[in-house]
């Protein structure tokens, strides 16, 4: 099986939307994984890690999979015209258009979220439709070749699910096996339906005015 | 507060054994993070991914918490004097000596898991007692100052344990929420004792290879 995997890269992105994914996608027999930038130059992340993107837009083969991660860099992303016009050109052709996280509104800006059901972070997921899309509160959505994760973290089990779908589950599972993915985290606080109440309230003014930022960002794209 | 964080970086990392705890640790408040590695140049990981380091080994401050990530690079890195010094000096002062995944070697490398219980990737637990470590069969586990986590994906888990300890579990929940970590793998094969038994029998000989190799690498340093 022949297989090509793109990533595509912005300054200031989450790194763990990219990174999870890749972890787990990178290992699947007969994939290619291209990590794609305007540049060759290594991209600032929101953690202080640069990531050396492995080609450019222009020089960037068809993808099989085109992912887009998402955090706040994705501002920046949905008003540069060169990484749009990338993210439409591959998601065109590409066999799955996916992302994690905020990416989705790259995909949206990019018009492929058009009366697609879809996913996003948890605290963004009201600003969907902004983009056409169908908000689904779940942590990985599929409508037909469609899949989007949603916040950070998500996009391992959203790579899990594409990787068993292209792979078959027994690959999934011996993948998931060498990365022990057996999570267990020490907290259960990990979206809003769950996490304690006077944590909601000491946050909840944070992402409201985060997400009013993106959201005039969002609007300004129509204009 | 002001707190140190040192991640260390060697060829041939496990990418998302550092990229995970990095994306939980960077968001502490007051703190600062290193990505330390023998030189400045990108460090090859194992997905095609290099990552930029932000200082040498000769130039990092000393950390507060110290963590080596894993991997097949992990051959490599016990193997390399400069690496292991590094460790051992920063793991000397630091409050926090830890690793994710088979990082725990280069720890043992280095003298620090002389008598403490500690895990590592489920596949390389047995070899814990090699570097006088006492295995335990855990997905996080703490000694006194020493903190280890299981394969890959623990990590993330091992974070925010850490995390939780160190800033207090308001400001980890309020990560987690950030991070929507409310895993949900579509299978549940992340560790030997939870994987079809079809899938055990088919991976087993290539991790029985794999680590009776290690297990040569790890002899070879007390000669």
């Amino acid at each position: 099986m022949s297989f090509t995997t793109v990533f595509v890269l912005f300054p200031n992105v989450t790194q763990l939307d990219f990174t999870g994914p890749l972890q787990v996608l990178h290992r699947m027999p007969g994939a290619t994984t291209h990590i794609a930038a305007k540049t060759l130059d290594p991209v600032p992340s929101d953690c202080g890690l640069s990531l050396v993107p492995t080609t450019t837009f222009a020089d960037c083969p068809q993808a099989d999979l085109v992912c887009v991660p998402g955090g706040f860099g994705v501002s920046g992303a949905i008003a540069d015209a060169e990484t749009v016009a990338f993210v439409r050109a591959q998601g065109a052709k590409a066999r799955y258009v996916t992302s994690v996280c905020t990416g989705a509104f790259v995909l949206g800006a990019a018009g492929l979220l058009q009366g697609k059901r879809a996913t996003t972070h948890w605290a963004y997921r009201h600003l969907l439709p902004e983009v056409g899309a169908i908000r689904e509160d779940a942590r990985v959505v599929r409508d037909g070749g469609v899949v989007t994760g949603g916040g950070v973290t998500a996009g391992i089990d959203f790579a899990f699910t594409v990787l068993a779908e292209i792979a078959g589950p027994e690959i999934a599972q011996g993948i998931q096996l060498a990365l022990e993915y057996n999570p267990a985290p020490p907290f259960d606080a990990g979206g809003p339906d769950r996490a304690p109440e006077s944590l909601m309230n000491l946050v909840s003014g944070f992402w409201t005015d985060r997400t009013r930022e993106f959201a005039g960002e969002l609007a300004a794209l129509k204009r």
